[in-house]
C-alpha cells in the first residue's frame, strides 16, 4: 500500500506502510530511486573492475590506488539498498520481484556483497597482494550471487 | 590523441597521451566515463535534494540525517572529475566543449563546487541548522555556477 506525500520541490513521494525494512523511500519518485541504485552499483563496479585488472595482471599494482578504489568500491556498496523500495519494480529496471517477494534472502545476499567488499577494503589498505586476490575473488562471487537471483538476464 | 589499449575483460582503455590534468583515463570506454560521471552526479544530488528538502522546511531537521546525506555528497563531489577525460564529449552528455577548450576555469569551478560540499558536510556534522541553510546556498550556486558554464541546456 502507497500513501502519495507531498515532499520535495513540488514532486511527490512514494511512502509504502507495509511496514518491513524498505518500507519507506527517501526518494521523489520511484524512477529516481531505479536511477540511484543503478548510479550507486555503476559506480562501484567501475572501481571493482579497476582492481581486477590489477588482479588480472593487465595493470600494475599500486597500493594506493587500489586502496582507493576498493575504499570506494565499499562506500558505494552500502548505498543502493534503501533504493529498492516498494513500487521501484517496473521502469527501466532488471530487478526480479523476488527482491520484493523474498525480501529476507535479498537482505541477506546484499549483506553479503557488503560484507565481502568490507573484507577487500580491509585486504587492500594492508596492501598484501595475494590477499587481495583472494578476497577479490570473494567479492566477486558474492556480486554474481545476488546478480544470479535477483537480476534479469539482459 | 588516443591510443587505444586493451585493458580489462576484453574491452579497450581510452588513454589519451596529450598530457594534461585529464590525460589519463581509467575508463574501458568513452562510454563509461560519460556514465559515470553522470551517476557520480546524480547520487550526490540525490544526496544534496534531501538536505534541500530540510532547508526548504518540507522534512524535519534530523542532524544525523542531514549529516550523512552531506557526508555522502561530499564524497561523490570529488569522484567524476577525472571522468571528464578527452574524447568524452560526444554521445549521451550535455557536456559543453569549454570543458576540454577551457580545462583551468572548468578546474576552478570543480574545485570551488568540492570546496563547497566540503564545508556543507563540516556544518551538517556540527549540527547547527541556521549554518547548514546558509551553506546550502554556498554550495548550490557553486552547483549551479558550473552548470551554467559547462553544461548544455536540455
Amino acid at each position: 500500500m502507497q500513501l502519495l506525500t507531498k515532499l520535495f520541490l513540488g514532486t511527490t513521494l512514494a511512502v509504502s506502510v507495509s511496514g518491513d525494512v524498505l518500507a519507506q523511500s527517501p526518494f521523489a519518485r520511484p524512477e529516481d530511486a531505479i536511477k540511484y541504485r543503478q548510479s550507486a552499483l555503476f559506480v562501484m563496479g567501475q572501481h571493482f573492475g579497476r582492481i581486477g585488472a590489477v588482479v588480472k595482471g593487465e595493470r600494475a599494482y599500486d597500493k594506493e590506488e587500489v586502496a582507493r578504489n576498493a575504499s570506494i568500491a565499499e562506500q558505494m556498496s552500502s548505498l543502493h539498498w534503501e533504493a529498492f523500495a516498494p513500487g521501484t519494480d517496473k521502469g527501466n529496471t532488471r530487478a526480479r520481484p523476488e527482491i520484493w517477494s523474498n525480501p529476507a534472502k535479498f537482505k541477506s545476499a546484499a549483506d553479503k556483497m557488503e560484507l565481502e567488499m568490507n573484507k577487500l577494503a580491509v585486504a587492500a589498505k594492508a596492501g598484501e597482494l595475494n590477499a587481495v586476490k583472494t578476497q577479490f575473488g570473494e567479492t566477486g562471487k558474492a556480486c554474481k550471487a545476488c546478480h544470479d537471483d535477483f537480476r534479469k538476464k539482459e
